[in-house]
């Protein structure tokens, strides 16, 4: 007896996510994502085409052991015009005796076999069945991946049924349903799926892959699900072509802390989602979507005051699960917008009192930095804010910014070293060997603990020379910053009317090689001045927040 | 008789939309917007909340004139306790004799009532009936935006009915159902709909306020509609708290374009979709969202070799809607992972034969190039933008190096300029009176049609510094440069673990002033060297492109 509340889950982020425009995977990447899927428990992990490129060859050639999940291989169905043992494209899929599982994709809609394949309809209904037939008593589990099925079903539901049986009758484990096209509403692949149901193939062995061109990839597999398919394709963070694939970081969670079904993911394990959509923007070097359902850094971040103090009374007046249950966490928003009741919480997580900052000591931190304002109409902690977001800052990013303005304000955080002035040259000439070389040297004064030290550096460009320079001058006086390593180095320019001379934000995002991450941020008409001064920030950062030595 | 096809769409990018982290509208940002969304003939403008900031009142005081859409205020139900006549907030709705239409927000949910507000229920009721009936008579259109209404009506479904009604009994032309903390599924917004009507609320009285929060608030809108709801609300692209507000650039062709609703926007107005979706990203200041459904770059774009071969045969293949009708269109992407179809298929785009393009000129391009690997190992095209992906280019966005890499191969571009050497100074240090000053200063040489020159220029940092050298030289030989403007620039680590001496991708976009962009790319281990190469590229397909004068 089947357990009718387990749903599959089948993940195609190294398959069909592959296809997305800028996605460029190596096979080391695909293992390193292949293993975070596994972790999490998602029963079938697609993990690519073998035969089809390189890439995949490589990475089929020493797959990823998986402790939980199948890793499963995708092909195509026997061409047309010869037998499934002699084809090439099915022989490669039997190449690799480690696999769970092998997905053929075919066609279902009679159009696309005449005219996208050249092939008669009953000879493709064959090419299915042969091809299944063949694979059967070969791997553990045949799936029949039905392109364009919805499409197909909407003009010729009978053709499109038949290719089904095809794979059914030939004893595939799965029929996969696809909005190729992405196009369908949730009300069509309800209807479609109940009468392919009625039909007589169960839902037991539907699987439905959705695409997201009309926004709907999330809900489309949610309703397939409640028309009785019990199998969904997704990937990662819905990457895909075009608009996506469906998101399995969305539909996870859906299914099982709202539509009360079963994966073979522990509910304690949904904590994970956060890890591992993080994980595949790693890989990407994507900055992450924070706007994202479930798991995106602001998808429980109250901003609205009135919202703020309501939830300040009761969570679940504007949050619709509890953040922890999927990984992320809460978030009060420090913004203009805001107003003051959001940054009394804000100054809550940081255990000040909005009382404590005085206007005196806003006025003095302010006077340090470079600011088109005059540092004397500041008039409190809102205030500024709001000022320095004018001026292009952005602190809903750049926490440790915030709170080294705070901490600052409040005598809490040390000069540890002050800058005085700098030249930094880059310069590009032929060497003796008439090769262009192009090198950048910085030379700074700075000040620690009361000496002065000059200092020159240099590197890859002119932060790396300046960054190399003052590193040179503080690691004497604190060692641990050695360990210190930028992550990420963003540059935007904040009026986007006015190209190069316009104001520029660098965001710096740093990490300790211990876990930690911090970012910082930077603004200044000077490309190279934001960027010091975020990179100072950093240092700042790290002295604070994780000791002097 | 009403239309029962007719769905108002009601636009709250101004108002809900501005919650959004990181968004801080100016007064003239949302008239700016304001406007699109009238010429667009959305029927809704929801502008902001007057009384509640600076912002909103500056921009209420001095409206934008509405031609099509009805500017609507968005205020609060009458305090606890005091009348409506009496109201600060219900006066300050009444200030702006312009507004076509007032939107109270109100309490629905008995445990909202009791614990955020701390009021009676009852009392509650009345807050809601007594204010609709004083506003009533003093704008042309109220509404009831019944907030946390599907999370009130699961708990206490006669609570919130009687909440709904205390506004319908009192003349509010629209009764809005808000699905505040996102969380609900479109099989909860069905079942609750069809109650609500069933209740006695007409549908034609009905709106929907969705959120994104569990990925469905497009979907959630349009079961709303399907269930009877006749106003819709959302933002442009999503915008909003949290994951977003239900974006309406893609529910808007769904019911006009999939089910067979009639808004007020002509069906040939669609087409300025993409225009309007690009307007909020320019005064956000954002990059547009390249997979957003129906308007992203990519929704329409075909990267896997097996999809675009068919796409060639007949779009409807893969497509599921002809972009042109929304204002957008279809796209082949050249990339590693496309194989040689879609290299063929750009191409033809460019009007340029694959065969055309000799191994051996393009070894003589990438010999001019700094790449890591030898120009000689080169094999085809495809090999080499293969090649150069790994090292961190990125035509996927940057079409224009692409074109140039190809016609430069086919000797198609003239050297318009050699730059030799160069040298950049950034210095900061005081001036006379004690003031820190940063001044970048770039001496360069460069060639010109056979003769030499060197020029030196300033500028804030080092890119702009040079820019002005480098034009100075150029606009005597091309005068059509002054019209150059760099509109986006962007840095990007591509290896992202090594810190600011890692690899770095410069993506510029320009404009030529006459509605031209371009994107070019350069990529270096020194952030200078590659934020010239795309700084040159951009220049040269200025002149390649739009002719030398």
């Amino acid at each position: 007896m089947e357990n009718s509340s387990r749903v599959y889950l089948y993940d195609t982020t190294l398959r069909d996510g592959a296809q997305t425009q800028g996605v460029d995977f190596s096979a080391a990447d695909k293992a390193k994502i292949a293993r975070e899927l596994d972790a999490l428990g998602i029963d079938y992990i697609e993990g690519g085409w073998p035969g089809a490129n390189p890439t995949d060859d490589t990475f089929f050639a020493d797959p990823p052991k998986m402790t939980r999940s199948r890793l499963t291989a995708f092909g195509m169905t026997r061409r047309a015009g010869r037998s499934a043992a002699n084809d090439p494209g099915l022989n490669a899929l039997l190449a690799h005796p480690s696999l769970g599982a092998v997905t053929m994709v075919g066609k279902s809609w009679d159009f696309q076999v005449t005219v996208a394949l050249g092939v008669e309809l009953d000879e493709n209904l064959r090419m299915i069945g042969e091809s299944v037939a063949h694979l059967k008593p070969r791997v553990p589990e045949v799936m029949y991946d039905a392109e364009h099925f919805f499409d197909g079903y909407k003009r010729n539901p009978e053709y499109a049924l038949k290719a089904l049986r095809a794979a059914y009758d030939n004893g595939a484990r799965w029929m996969v349903l696809c909005d190729t096209n992405g196009g369908s509403l949730p009300e069509d692949i309800t209807r479609i799926v109940g009468e392919v149901v009625a039909a007589g193939i169960p839902g037991s062995h539907l699987g439905i892959h959705c695409h997201n061109d009309s926004e709907n990839a999330v809900a489309n597999s949610l309703a397939a699900v409640r028309a009785g398919v019990r199998q969904v394709q997704g990937t990662i963070n819905g990457l895909g072509e075009r608009c996506g694939n469906a998101n399995l970081i969305s539909i996870i969670p859906n299914l099982m802390l709202k539509m009360g079904f079963e994966t073979n993911i522990a509910a304690a394990d949904l904590k994970n989602l956060v890890r591992v959509s993080r994980a595949l923007d790693e890989v990407l070097d994507r900055t992450p979507n924070r706007s994202q359902p479930y798991v995106g850094r602001s998808a429980f971040a109250h901003k609205g005051g009135l919202h703020v103090s309501a939830v300040a009374k009761d969570p679940s007046c504007y949050e619709h699960i509890d953040p922890a249950l999927v990984g992320n966490a809460r978030q009060i928003v420090v913004s203009d917008q805001a107003g003051r009741s959001n940054m009394v919480a804000r100054m809550t997580d940081l255990g000040i009192e909005m009382e404590a900052v005085s206007r005196e000591s806003l006025v003095r931190v302010v006077e340090q930095m470079q600011v088109s304002f005059d540092p004397r109409e500041v008039t409190d902690l809102v205030d500024l804010v709001k000022r320095l977001e004018h001026e292009g800052y952005a602190y809903d990013t750049a926490t440790a910014s915030f709170e080294l303005l705070v901490r600052r304000a409040l005598g809490q955080v040390k000069r540890y070293f002050t800058l005085d002035r700098y030249r930094v040259i880059d310069e590009r000439r032929r060497n003796a060997i008439g090769q262009w070389v192009t090198l950048s040297e910085a030379t700074i004064k700075v000040e620690v603990g009361g000496s002065e030290y000059m200092e020159v550096g240099e590197g890859d460009g002119p932060v790396h020379a300046f960054d190399t320079a003052l590193r040179k001058v503080l690691t004497g006086a604190y060692p641990q910053l050695a360990a210190l390593e930028l992550a990420d180095y963003r540059v935007r320019i904040v009026e986007s009317t006015a190209g190069t001379g316009a104001r520029t934000r660098v965001t710096i995002e740093s990490t300790d090689g211990k876990g930690n991450r911090w970012t910082t941020v930077g603004v200044h008409t000077n490309v190279l001045e934001a960027s010091l001064e975020a990179l100072q920030d950093s240092i700042a950062y790290m002295l604070y927040r994780f000791g002097e030595g």
